[in-house]
């Protein structure tokens, strides 16, 4: 079993100015508030959901990214209710959000 | 099919002086020597393996840490060569390196 059900992890990645990259497309913000609203549902910990930051997960042409592992399901969102929505039918319901789910040829 | 076929976080939090984290117990130069590794490999990439930074992973008394997904196997590692086993063993090769698991119990 693994130590986390759900374990999400946020590209925080910042670049120098100029440069593209999530954390200047609101990935902080949807880091927390993801986080939050995981902790208000009562998910959060070990046999629950982890919410987590991570260096650049190097798919940045879809940013801002998380990716859902262990079902390795990536996504991109634009505001707080994307993340309502990933929180409440993936992370609580085990059901991924297919309009919010990076198409497989995006990368770098 | 997982875009990365393995992709293994490495928990770098700094803390403030006096408290223990991982990145005081090396882990900033085991994540370095492992995207080295997996660079020299030719295992880095879509496809492949992701070598990545992560925030706390909340398994601080294991520190310092890494966990692997899709498979959820985390490990904790004191030097080089316990790196160079995981890429090899697991991140190639799909094998766990059971002597370096972090024990089921083992928590922030």
């Amino acid at each position: 079993m693994s130590y986390y059900e759900r374990h999400i992890f946020f590209c925080l990645n910042e670049r120098a100015p100029g440069e593209a990259s999530c954390s200047q497309h609101g990935a902080e913000a949807a880091f927390a508030h993801c986080k939050q609203r995981v902790k208000a549902e009562g998910l959060a910990g070990p046999g629950g959901v982890r919410v987590n930051r991570a260096g650049c997960l190097d798919r940045c042409a879809g940013g801002p990214v998380a990716v859902v592992y262990p079902e390795a399901v990536w996504y991109t969102f634009v505001d707080a209710s994307d993340i309502d929505e990933i929180v409440s039918s993936h992370l609580k319901g085990g059901q991924v959000v297919d309009r919010l789910v990076l198409a497989p040829e995006v990368g770098r």
